[in-house]
């Protein structure tokens, strides 16, 4: 099946399941920039981040005996409780192996949405080989966070959307500004969109600092982040772009931009005050971008994905306190 | 024209202009009542509130001879921000009729919007004949705020949504819970749903000590408010339901529920954590009965409707704080 199929069979699968979420504006963010700015609220997904998407994909794409014995994922935050919701909701264990440091709530929220949560200590623990001897001892099935074909398929449900939703604003040329970790997200718009809605050019973006694919995009090959904690957009954080994930990015993305952490938080301080939704700072990327960086970018209208929601209140009220 | 034919041809007017707002939901919410709460997110409509469907069916149902000459409002938010808007789409001028002490934003907003702004002053000001005046120098029709058949019939428009959302979702029988100020939004939502899904049942929800419209329905007539300020759910607090909103909710509505601040601030909390939207106190009266006062209603599913968003950074951060 070709890629694109792959999509269009995951948006079949994903019908009723997966929440078709609305693209936004505002006249106020139009007029910061001089530009017509268009947010696909994908923060406002079930478990408030675009990674439902590719949970239900792969769940919903894998062979039934597969699924009935269980699948194990790893995630410090969203994929976790994207995959622990979709196994929920096909009635099989989900085994999330996450960081003894993640965030209190993620952990809390996982173990809510029905998974079983396996911690492990990054600085004593070989992760890898972890998750290999679960996945063995009890016939899981492995769902990867951004670097497999059914993931990739379901993210680029977005995308699917994202053509749709432009189509009927009119909008036939914008650049689609999508914050990027390892590209699962990317990727798969990207592939939706070349062949839906060419004329809709896709850059991933990142924060400053941890800028691995813009990196990598112009060098034609795989870079990696020298750092890889230490940001508050810590969701996308990720040492390179995936195997399977940037060669798709090289031939259908143009660069992005990397923006600083002080842009982010603005940026969700003008999401709350004119679009009334919740971003985390890693998801506030493409916004940032558009806002304070669209100088760098070719005219015309932006297609910014706002691509999660998960912040807790101390993080919030740092955004807000740039409003003053 | 019948009330609901009102409706409909409101609908067929807001046609690619009124926003068709998410139906929302979380597990972590169902769990948190032990039913399911589904949110009618109004938050997100142009504006920030449900006031652009009842300022745009205003504006695209008078006479082009009425609107091209322009309309006049008086309102300290949300209204005045909902008809600078219609107003400025259909190209016609708005004056908009605000108290001088307003917040800044507020004013701003709707002067960024387009309209022209005219202060007064609420201790020595006589606003009603300021209006009259405007109105007959200048020839501006008036957009009431809720007692207007046609603000009625646009509010009403939530309604066909939340009707058409149910039906996807399986929900045959639900109470409604909708933030209720003069009643233009639940007669309308009333209205609509009464035709097209009679199982919905809508209660008005209000602030503690505002609770003129619980009060009229449980009198059969209608009663006032003692106190018109004081509440930081201000943009829901009127002194009595309308001449015209008044009948209808009787016809149609069940008493609701009357809530405390702090129910509204710890649900603006969840909101923000479990759907990752921006609801303003007064909007959240609803979302607070669903959450801490469901023993006080029937059995079954609720639905609630966030019927605006416009809240500054201090308040949200006071909501916020709640989740310590």
């Amino acid at each position: 099946m070709s890629d694109f199929a792959m999509i269009q069979a995951a948006a079949a699968r994903a019908k009723g399941h997966v929440r078709e979420t609305p693209l936004l504006s505002s006249p106020f963010l139009d007029e910061l920039t001089g530009r017509r700015i268009f947010v696909k609220a994908e923060c406002l997904q079930h478990t408030g981040s675009f990674k439902f998407r590719g949970g239900w994909s792969a769940l919903s794409g894998m062979s039934e005996a597969a699924r009935r014995k269980g699948v194990i994922a790893v995630s410090s935050g969203n994929h976790a409780q994207g995959v622990a919701l979709a196994a929920r909701i096909h009635g099989v264990p989900a085994v999330i192996v996450m960081p003894k440091d993640a965030p209190a709530l993620k952990i809390a929220n996982t173990r809510a949405l029905g998974a079983e949560v396996v911690l492990f200590d990054r600085a004593t623990d070989d992760r890898d080989a972890l998750v290999d001897r679960l996945a063995l001892e009890r016939n899981l099935t492995l769902v990867k966070p951004f670097d497999e074909p059914l993931v990739i398929a379901g993210q680029g449900t977005a995308g699917l959307e994202i053509a749709a939703q432009a189509k009927a604003e009119g909008i036939e040329n914008a650049q689609v500004l999508v914050p990027c970790g390892g590209g699962g997200l990317t990727s798969g718009i990207a592939l939706a969109l070349a062949k839906v809605a060419p004329g809709l050019i896709v850059r991933p973006c990142e924060p400053a600092g941890f800028d691995d694919v813009l990196r990598s995009l112009v060098s034609g090959r795989i870079e990696k982040n020298v750092q890889l904690a230490g940001s508050i957009c810590d969701a996308i954080i990720t040492q390179s772009p995936g195997e399977v994930t940037f060669p798709i990015m090289h031939d259908l993305c143009q660069p992005g931009l990397a923006v600083s952490e002080l842009d982010c938080l603005k940026a969700m301080a003008q999401a709350f005050l004119r679009l009334k939704i919740v971003v985390e700072p890693g998801a506030a990327v493409g916004l940032a971008a558009a806002l304070y960086h669209s100088d760098k970018l070719p005219a015309g209208d932006l297609i910014v994905v706002a691509s999660g929601g998960n912040v807790d209140g101390e993080m919030f009220a740092r955004a807000l306190a740039t409003l003053d």
